[in-house]
């Protein structure tokens, strides 16, 4: 029996002011800081050991997995950050509040892009200027639809979680809305149609419980 | 030019309250988090962009590099934890508090054990049970000197430091004081007997600058 724990960042600034956020790098909240402790203590109640945390390369994400270590005395976890579980790059709507864009590109283009699984947003003109992916190269999104974002999240898994799990090794990812969402899709094998009406709140976790074949024992929702 | 900054964590528990602590999992006190801001905003002034950063299975390391890198906007950094990093091990001493070590043991035997390169403390009878050190195996110390420390330390030195600063990439170690110690023992060539005078204060970062073919051209403590 092996445990698969999917978290969503505690509440950042962009979550709080309603803007698209997508790669821009914001902190949590004070409140977000808190989902997170709580996130952790719900976690640490399950008794579960883990072999290793997986989480993005945004400072939400990655705080969000240093305070449930913390919580959980795992601190000494290795933890892995890497650009393929970054939230959805949301391209040229990033830092737009989410009311103006309605105004401006009108509600049904405004609900495809959130919610549709091929929509894809205006896309930057240019990528980010920002070391952290600077070896990505010509793959690094200027935009992504949810399709284009579980493209690029499924080889993460498939390197570096599947075969962990199947080793038995108990994984915590702790990761974006849109980035859990994909994931989810693909565990739960939910249609394109079908992952409209998914959401991840943030700060409570989600437990996959497998057998040895990866196939999903049980999933439950901590609150 | 490169460079390397090594970082003894702030005020532990056990520092604060003069007790061995070695391999003790104690945390940070709210001083010693303050101690990592403001080391945090040190090494901020510098610019130095580092490629990685490197501390302990203990989380008095873990967590002052992570309010490190949280100051210096570089919390996407890796991070990777190691065992050879961690404090020295100081056997049966651990827990005890120091001024009582030296009513029982006597001034000069605690001072040898605290000073000297060579005097090993009381071994534990039994290694830890704790599951982040069961892949060491036999290797795992019950007590260490200075010189075992030193010597369990240098290939993580050899293996994943100095071939990244060779590689111009600049490295950030947070630790602990002896294993720092016994690092700057090694990079500035001190004897057996000149290494009893070298203190590393909690939060004070040491930035080396090295050449390329890893001499030091310089060495600042910031304060």
């Amino acid at each position: 029996m092996t445990y698969l724990v999917l978290l969503r960042h505690g509440q950042s600034v962009a979550n709080r002011d309603n803007v698209y956020t997508g790669w821009s790098d914001v902190p949590l909240t004070e409140q977000g800081k808190k989902e997170a402790q709580q996130a952790g203590k719900l976690i640490l109640q399950t008794q579960i050991q883990f072999s290793a945390v997986h989480t993005s390369l945004l400072k939400r994400a990655i705080v969000t997995a240093n305070i449930v270590m913390d919580q959980i005395h795992q601190n000494w976890l290795p933890v892995h950050k890497a650009w393929r579980l970054n939230e959805r790059h949301y391209g040229a709507l990033r830092g737009q509040n989410k009311d103006e864009t309605r105004k401006t590109y009108g509600t049904h283009q405004v609900a495809l892009w959130r919610r549709s699984f091929k929509a894809v947003p205006p896309l930057l003109k240019e990528t980010e200027s920002d070391r952290r992916y600077m070896e990505l190269g010509d793959i690094e999104p200027r935009g992504e639809s949810l399709e284009m974002a579980y493209h690029r999240l499924l080889p993460y898994w498939t390197d570096h979680i599947a075969p962990q799990l199947l080793a038995g090794k108990n994984q915590l990812i702790v990761a974006h809305g849109s980035t859990l969402r994909a994931l989810i899709k693909y565990l739960e094998q939910i249609s394109d149609e079908g992952i409209d009406g998914v959401e991840v709140a943030n700060g409570e976790p989600i437990v996959y419980q497998f057998d040895e074949q990866l196939n999903i024992i049980s999933k439950e929702v901590l609150v």
